[in-house]
């Protein structure tokens, strides 16, 4: 027998079992989703690599999965042929992406008058490879020859001055067949709103649910595929999205049985702490400091800030904000005394005031909470930032989202502002399972099934297994005549509650043995009880 | 302002409205799989190549989308080391293709006798490549130094004997990194079946729908990157199953709607036919030119046949058999003439007599046929053939499958009889759509919208769109207090059909003014009333 066979190192296959599970999470989330008045979209598995490179810092970049149309095609050239093309393509990668960080078009005009040389050289490697392809067996497999023939009368009968943007062309358009798979569903988002921002009406409420990719190295509870859920509101300012975004999590996760915490945060706070201790520029280090507040304690969280090169000063002016308490209105009276003069920080603090009015009038089940501590993903949140918490297991965050003011201005549509969350799936999947949670039956098990003794038993039971489908109720019959035993154990692992077992006794009375498999009860019932007993 | 964003070309994104219908398609069908007793599986979007390659042709394995974990890689080294080391690769995955053709013992060990030195050969050149690592600035990037350090380490101190096994494990591990993305479900619900054969229980009956990905050239209707919806039940010979497919096939258009024909053929009638007249080995010849007879006619069938070397005997005692006609009984019993003495047409006869039995007991909205021409995936078929098209539109099938007797054999594990249709869900949509088959409403869609007008009509507003949210009613307010025009039509291209306009007056009387955006009619409602409204 040959060796088993196996998926690569961080992916996974999902069980029946695991389906039904994963659809229970994802269906929940998805109805209260909808309850919300918000639309699901979906972007394909692969984007332009333009698309996905320099949005995810240069850590991200390296975690992007790469597609080739065909990884094969350089086996069909010779090997100085072959280095010959990787270096011309690495070369045109590196001039693209130089040329990605002008845009504006003066810069642009200076870039080229820098790089034209560059630019030549590879124009001139163009049509050596264009040679090399004439007598190469088939070229059609890496680019026609045709295509190439185009290019070298254009670059040939064109004028110097023309020449650069039309390389540009070529150059996009052949490094436009490098894709990779998306890395997360936000960017996709953001160039989806950009890509049709004429045919979407604003403010558009989407939400997304599909796998991500990382090249992430492997581990427990990391994984290279995994399933964002992702809920956003794109072009309305208003502090009500923040507040239904709390209801929605409020309600998946009532729905879900679990009990939470969400806690807020608002990165213009930070920012006015940053503003009035007089470290401006800093907030980064200011506030991933803070964020350890709860693991390092307030000793070294101050040691951190003095390392990395705050001042004193400055570190003793924050001693007041970090010691805050009360209820949320206090530490906001208290918050308002300390960074009220700087104007960010009293915008944040009047955000905060304005979300949490909103949310007094509501009768939510979960804790709400303010958390200055909160610094999460905080390169691009610029308003409210939340983080869900389960409380009775201990776990990261299975939720958490916030409000960024400039998402699609890397694709060329500057403000236009959003508020979004995220569900961890993998993680709500463990605590469901860590809580016992999940619902024993769902709509997607089979309720009943005939047991399959031959031929004339099958034509009795097949009219009644066909009534009880037209009554809806999810039924089967086992499909070959075997052991009784085989197919009792087969049911049993199908978790199938109910089991009808007909044999010539019950033909004789025109009845079915209804065994309850979770009981052990039989009784004999003819098919309207049945299907009576089956819908209740 | 930047170019405006793009997708890779054959891929797409789907709107809300696309969304909706496409999620039409496919509850429709999860929901009868479901009636059936089939359960949901998925498997990962990324296979090993070694899972992939060699299962699709010489042409499908060129139409594989590759991964690579990180692209970049080859670009932290100079161009020597790039050159040695792409080299490298480039032979270690020559010599594991030729190792996956050598799965027998015997003829492994006479591979490896013939191959010895290539394989030391890679050995001595990764050592080289260790030293090259050990001098770049950052080896992890390719493969830890240390993990080449073991190699080596390995390599020195392993006996000539088990060596060679080392090497492949190793090369198996490195080769292993190469993935690629999945290019239809069958394959990978191959290995599914075969990698968890001692969890699951036989007969298994799953379906599954995820996309799949083929670097096709991209044109009209023919997509790189597309879903397919495929139920299958592996691991019993049941004719059951080919009756139960059929029953699913006509509830699942039944369903959308769709008036349909289900062709059924045989491939044992196939080999029958080729058999008896007298050209056994050319089957596949033989069906491929019967599967034009629609489309070309007679003569040119008879002629492309004789073009191909069929004898003019045997074209001759093919006459008969292509001009059967009458009932499915009456071209049985003329086949059964034909064909008879053969025990593969024989055995067919009587699975297709079988098949029609059953479902002559049925009630089915389709209709049903024998079509000795269909001879559809032929490749891997080995009973009953399926392929369903849609009677009020010109389009290929829409759903098609049969019976294969040995899909995990590829993977090692023979004799495993499964049976299986696959939905076109691209198709569907296109027909759904030319038909104007789509509902208007569906579950997805916001119900009602409420005007938002400011502070005081939002606090007026949000219990009583608590409240009908609470009735499971999807509802929302405008985010923004902007133009009521703006609002109005933002609820029009949403496809709201109702909107609640509450303003000074209807505050005073505790009302809600109802529009129906269908009708235009307003009526002035209470809350309650406003929930029977939307619930009817």
């Amino acid at each position: 027998m040959a060796q088993k066979p196996s998926i690569p190192k961080g992916t996974r296959d999902f069980s029946p079992a695991e389906m039904t599970n994963r659809n229970y999470i994802f269906d929940s989330i998805k109805s209260i989703f909808r309850l919300y008045g918000f639309q699901p979209i979906e972007t394909p598995a692969m984007e332009n690599l333009s698309t996905l490179m320099g949005k995810y810092g240069e850590e991200g970049d390296k975690l992007l999965f790469k597609i080739l149309d065909s990884g094969d095609y350089l086996s069909d050239f010779d090997e100085e042929q072959r280095y010959l093309i990787t270096d011309i393509i690495n070369r045109e990668k590196e001039i693209i992406s130089k040329l990605k960080n002008y845009q504006n078009n003066t810069s642009l005009i200076r870039f080229f008058e820098s790089t034209k040389d560059d630019l030549f050289n590879i124009a001139e490697k163009k049509l050596v490879i264009n040679e090399i392809i004439k007598k190469s067996e088939d070229g059609t497999k890496w680019i026609s020859t045709l295509k190439l023939n185009t290019l070298k009368n254009e670059v040939i009968n064109t004028s110097r001055d023309t020449f650069d943007n039309l390389l540009k062309k070529k150059i996009d358009k052949f490094v436009g067949k490098d894709k990779g798979l998306r890395y997360d569903l936000t960017v996709p988002f953001a160039r989806f709103v950009v890509q049709y921002r004429n045919d979407i009406s604003f403010p558009f409420k989407r939400y997304q649910i599909q796998p991500v990719w990382r090249a992430d190295r492997p581990q427990k509870g990391r994984y290279r595929e995994f399933y964002q859920c992702d809920v956003d509101i794109v072009g309305s300012d208003s502090l009500l999205n923040e507040m239904e975004l709390v209801q929605i999590v409020d309600q998946v996760f009532a729905k879900l049985k679990i009990n939470t915490v969400v806690k807020i945060n608002n990165r213009k706070i930070l920012a006015g702490i940053a503003e009035v201790i007089g470290e401006k520029d800093r907030i980064v280090d200011i506030t991933v400091a803070i964020d350890k507040l709860d693991k390092i304690g307030l000793d070294k969280v101050n040691e951190e800030l003095i390392e990395k090169g705050i001042s004193q000063a400055a570190v003793d002016k924050l001693q007041p904000i970090l010691h805050l308490s009360g209820s949320v209105s206090d530490k906001l009276t208290q918050l308002e005394s300390a960074i009220g003069l700087s104007e960010v920080g009293s915008k944040g603090i009047a955000e905060v005031r304005t979300l949490f009015a909103y949310l007094d009038t509501l009768q939510l089940t979960t804790e709400v909470e303010l958390d200055l501590t909160l610094a999460r993903g905080l390169n691009y949140y610029t308003g409210a930032i939340f983080e869900v918490k389960a409380k009775d297991v201990a776990m990261g965050s299975i939720c958490g989202g916030g409000r960024y003011d400039d998402l699609t201005g890397i694709f060329g549509m500057p403000g236009v502002s959003g508020v979004g969350i995220s569900f961890g799936a993998d993680r709500i999947y463990d605590v469901l399972t860590q809580l016992q949670l999940f619902p024993s039956e769902t709509v997607d098990s089979t309720k009943l099934m005939f047991v399959n003794f031959g031929a004339a038993e099958e034509a009795f039971c097949l009219p009644v297994l066909a009534a009880v489908r037209k009554a809806g109720i999810n039924a089967e019959i086992f499909p070959d005549k075997s052991k009784m035993a085989k197919q009792m154990t087969w049911a049993n692992n199908k978790k199938i509650p109910f089991v009808a077992i007909v044999g010539e006794n019950e033909m004789l009375q025109g009845k079915i043995n209804l065994k309850n498999m979770v009981t052990g009860d039989q009784q004999l019932v003819d098919p309207q009880e049945l299907i009576k007993i089956l819908s209740a």
